[in-house]
Order: C-alpha cells, then structure tokens, then sequence
C-alpha cells in the first residue's frame, strides 16, 4: 500500500497511511513482513475494541503476543515500559522483531519507547487510533514517558517504521477526546499553516459532530505540517519548537492538577490561551487573530480559562520544572500574526501577568 | 587535554583519556564546561572511594548533585535507572545538562542508559574505575540494562563525549576484578588483535600482580582495537559480533547462576573455552593456540571449566533466550586461527558436545 508521506529523518524514515478501514492492512507493512516475530501492545481499551479486527489482519498479526496495560496518563511510566519489555522478552522477541502500538498516545509513546530500547532498539509500528494520536503523538518519532517531576521527561527519539491510521477507530472516539485531538490540530494551525486554520474555521462545530472521514482532509493536512517541522529539526532544537505553542502551560497545568481533570488537549487549549495573552501583550498577535482562536476553541467545546482553584504560583512552579525551561530561564513560544511563531525568554512577573488575563 | 583517540560513530564522537591521577582533570571536559548543569552517577563503592577526588576537579563537578546505588550486576535494572532519572528531574537537571557516571561496567552502563533517555537524550561522560570498565563497558556507545529474561536486554546506542580512564582508580581492584578484566582484554587479543596477545602472553602471571601503570601500554591497544570495531559497525550488525567471542556461553552461565557466582570476566573465560572446544571439533583452531589460550586464562587466575552442578540443559535453554539468538537458530563466534573470527550458525547437540569437552 503507498504511503500518503514518507518523513524523513536521521532516525530513520517513517511510512504515514491514512485511510477509511486500514486496520486490516497492517499485516502488509514491509517491517512486519520481514520480522521474526512480532508483538502487540494495546491499553485494556483499545484491545478491547481492535485486537478482533487486528487478528482479522492475517500473519504475522494473527496469533503474535500481545499485553494490554491499563489505560490513562498515569500509566504512561517507566514500570509500564518495563513490563512491556519483560513480557517480549520473556516470549522470545529479539532483535530481527518488531513491536505494534495500538491506541492514543499514551499507548504509542510508551510502546514506542519500549521498541526503542528493547535489545537497544527494535523496529515498531503505530496504530494510533485517536485523534490526538494521529496528528500529534505518532508522528515525529518522538516516544516516552512521564516521571513524576513531569511529563515526557524519559524516551527516546525512535520514530515507527511506518503509522497507520485508520478514520474507521475514530467512530468510537469520546466526544471530549475527539475535542482534545482538535485541540492540536488548532495548535499547528496556528503554529505554521494558516491554511488549516481556514478550513477548520469553516468546518466550526462540525469538527465535533461530523462522521470521522469528513475529518480527512484535515487530519492530512495537520500531519503535512507537522512533517514538515519535524523534517527540518527533527531534534527539537530549531523549527520544530514551533509545536510548543501551548505546552510550557499545559504540561504545567496538567501536572498541578495530577494529570486528572484535564485531557492534554484541553490543557493546551488553555495553554494557547495564555501564549496569545503573553504575545498580546507584547503587541506581537493582533487581537482580531486572537478572538478568531478563542473562537474556534469555544466551538470544539474546549476551555479558555484557567480554573480559579489552581493559584498562579502552583503554575509557575511547574513551568520551572518543564523540560523546555533553559537553565531556570523561562522559554515559551509565542504565536505572531500570519501564522508564525516566536521563541522568546520571559520574566515569571510576565506570566504570571498572562495567566490573570487568561483567567 | 589532547584525548589519546577519538571514536567517530554516528551516535557522535567518544574522546578517550587515559592516563594516571587523571580524575581531577574532568572537569575540563568540554560537554561539562558547556553544561547548564551536571548531574554524577555512582554506586556506593565508588562514591566512597573517588567522590572526594571528584570534588577536587572544581566547578562543575564540585557540589555537583549525586546518586548513588547499591553496588552489583543485580542492581543493573529499570528501577535503578528511573531512581536516577527522577533524581536528575528533581534536582531540576535539564536539556542542556550533562551526565558523570563513575563505576565499573555496570555504573557506567546504566548511568549512560539514564542519560539516553533523561530528556530524551543528554551528553553524558564515562569514568570507568575497573579493567573490565575501561577495555570494555565504557567502549562503543552500548549503554543498558538487565531484565529478568537476560543480559543487556534492555538499553540504548549513547556513546558517552568523552572516557577518563584514570590508572590510578585500579589501585583499589580486587584481584578477582583485575583478572575479570583480564578476561576481557584476552577475548579482544584472540577475537582481532594477534600483537596484542603476544604482550599478555609475555605479561603473564605479572598481569595480575604488577602496578596498575604497568598495564598501560595493553589497555592502551585493547581500547584500540575495539574502537576500530565499533568504528567499522556501531550498530553490532557486521564486524563488531567479533567481541561476542566467549559471551553467547558466558551470559548464559551467570544467568544460569543467577548472576552471583561468576565474575562476568570469569564466565567470559569459560565462554571463551567453550567456543575454542566448538571451534576446535569443526577444525577451524588449531589444538596449539587453543592451548596457549588457556595457557594464558590459567595464569590469570581464571576458570577454565564448567561447574559441574550447573547442567547442559539448563546453558542451552538461557542461550535460547540470549539477544544474539537469531529466530532460535543459535548464532556463535568462533575463533579462528590467525586471531580471527567467523560467525557460524550451530545446532544445539554440537554445542552440548563443546559443553561436555569444557568439563
């Protein structure tokens, strides 16, 4: 089957396929084909609701060892990984296997990064199979795991030989996970590709109604761009900082709420919030641009505000421990007019400014 | 400091430093002067021993936050290297920060697994303090870990910037651990290196009584060798299985003795014997360097023969687990005459007569 885009990178290149009912053609992927044996990870959920369909797929799928972790962020952790590592090794994968991750995000960065360092680094497939997975989690090579001073803080750059994704799992999708998944397609709209933004503009409250194969063109069109970043600074040391935007918050909001109240992307809806509030006060991002974003939010149900229980100083704390924070100074990407954005060192005085206005 | 080479690979370039009181001079290392912060890695053998002269190199080693683990091959797991993350991530350590591990091979193996995955990847630094560390472990990128299923099963490609090997550090060794690294030195003289093993043969006995200084010159060409090994083939595909000369047997007998009767330089050696016995029955070596071999592990103080309580049975299944079994076929170095090596794929009956002929 040819691939809708192959990315590039130092790591290796990585076959991207999209299509209605794909799932069933996963065996096909040459890495699978041509490994001695292969193994599955799901979380208890995506099992669940794939692995008949999975099975269906024919060798080497039919039949391979397969473990299912319990779902959720806070399993997104190093003893997971190890578990998934013990149970390949203990079923005689080597190093001529592979490994396929089915599920969100948090199923494919950490089986991800068990492929990664198994054997010190096998060949692996992801299956994303929600939104958020699909344009953002599986693509881009980057996999790992939460510690607890923070999120991602363990992985490794290990990107999958090739991703699938499949319209037809997104069926299943909770409404507020399909919300969050939008959440990021906002976030690289508004990074890089003014185009997108266009079409998600127009598409407004569709975007959280409409049948998932209506959501295609843009799903391809979020994974170009981001392509495009990850190709060029595979690294994340140049332009693929631009998909920061929103995160320096939302991660931190996300670990002073213990990883429960919000879905990552509504974190980052907030955290887009509080990048264009510190970008406006700069006098980098007009404000017709900012209310069009606060819109587009507002349509796909996601929030604009930080909660009044989660003081500024909580914030503030974990924005410190964030992994882009260089050296205690403070770096955050900043939206700018025309779709572009800015890497800039900020003062806490200034956020903490921002995080009042966006609240 | 001028390194006395430079290993060039595509995980990056490894300066190696050997000399003698060379431990106060890390701190001019170039990835540490750059460094935002440095985080050091010990176990509590080698915290004792080294962590003042360590503090004596100044800024940035000196106050420099430290971890220490409990000395061992059983402590070489997952959870010590997430006990080391966490410490990194809680002392706010960050992208731009780099990693001292200090130790034998099992302290730099980890520490540098720790510093692959910290952040997806910072620079670290090597300071083997053991035989085995330096000719060995600290040499060629392969960091890692143990599982319950093996060896080395879990880990990363993440050469350390630089090596200090500080001659000095050897003067604490004990005999046993000398003669482990031994063990190693004479693999990489029979798997390539003919002049080097005429050095250790007229070394003899005085390998393991004389000063640590003396042994300079033979370190010097061990490290030499196999950097041209892992020049060749990083990624242990082609070339560099040489080095796998004595250990498909090896990792299996401590395996099969639960890692704490055998040094791992030991179980190297009855690997070693184990492979010539192979060799010799297919007439790739002759009965005369064979003899000389063992000749030269005899006055070393090593084994030379299997245990008797530990069964074939029981080598061959954990050699059936060992990452080097291709697809349950059971691939072995062999060493050939002239200090070569040929790879040869080899049925589990020849290898229970090579057993029985190492008894």
């Amino acid at each position: 089957m040819k691939p809708y885009i192959t990315i590039r990178s130092a790591s290796g290149n990585c076959d991207v396929h999209i299509g209605n009912g794909i799932l069933t053609k996963i065996a096909a992927a040459e890495r699978l084909q041509r490994a001695s044996a292969v193994g599955i990870v799901y979380d208890e959920n995506t099992r669940r609701l794939f692995s008949r369909t999975i099975a269906r797929a024919g060798a080497p799928l039919a039949g391979a060892p397969a473990i299912a972790f319990p779902p959720g962020e806070k399993h997104k952790n190093l003893s997971t990984v190890e578990t998934i590592v013990e149970f390949f090794a203990a079923k005689r994968l080597d190093r001529t296997s592979a490994i396929v991750s089915v599920g969100g995000g948090v199923v494919t960065d950490a089986g991800g990064f068990a492929a990664s360092m198994f054997m010190r680094g096998i060949p692996w497939v992801a299956v994303p199979t929600t939104l958020l997975g699909m344009v953002d989690a599986a693509i881009g090579g980057k996999t790992g795991v939460d510690l607890k001073s923070g999120k991602n803080l363990a992985g490794a750059f290990h990107p999958p030989a090739s991703v699938w994704m499949d319209l037809a799992t997104l069926t299943s999708l909770p409404r507020r996970q399909r919300a969050g998944g939008l959440a990021e397609m906002i976030k690289i709209a508004l990074a890089c590709d003014p185009g997108l933004f266009v079409k998600l503009e127009r598409a407004g409250a569709d975007l959280l109604n409409c049948a998932p194969t209506a959501l295609e063109p843009m799903i391809r069109q979020a994974v170009l761009a981001k392509a495009r970043l990850v190709e060029a600074d595979e690294r994340d040391h140049g332009a693929r900082l631009a998909l920061n935007l929103g995160h320096t918050t939302g991660h931190a909001l996300e670990a002073a709420t213990e990883y429960e109240e919000f879905h990552h992307g509504e974190a980052v809806a907030i955290g887009l919030r509080v990048a264009m509030e510190l970008a406006a006060a700069r006098g980098l991002l007009h404000e017709a641009t900012k209310k069009r974003v606060e819109e587009l939010l507002t349509k796909c149900d996601l929030p604009l505000s930080l909660p009044k229980r989660v003081s500024n100083k909580a914030i503030l704390a974990r924005i410190l421990n964030d992994k882009k924070a260089k050296s205690q100074q403070i770096r955050f990407i900043l939206p700018v007019d025309r779709f572009l954005t800015k890497a800039a060192f900020v003062e806490p005085a200034e956020i903490a400014r921002a995080l009042d206005a966006a609240r």
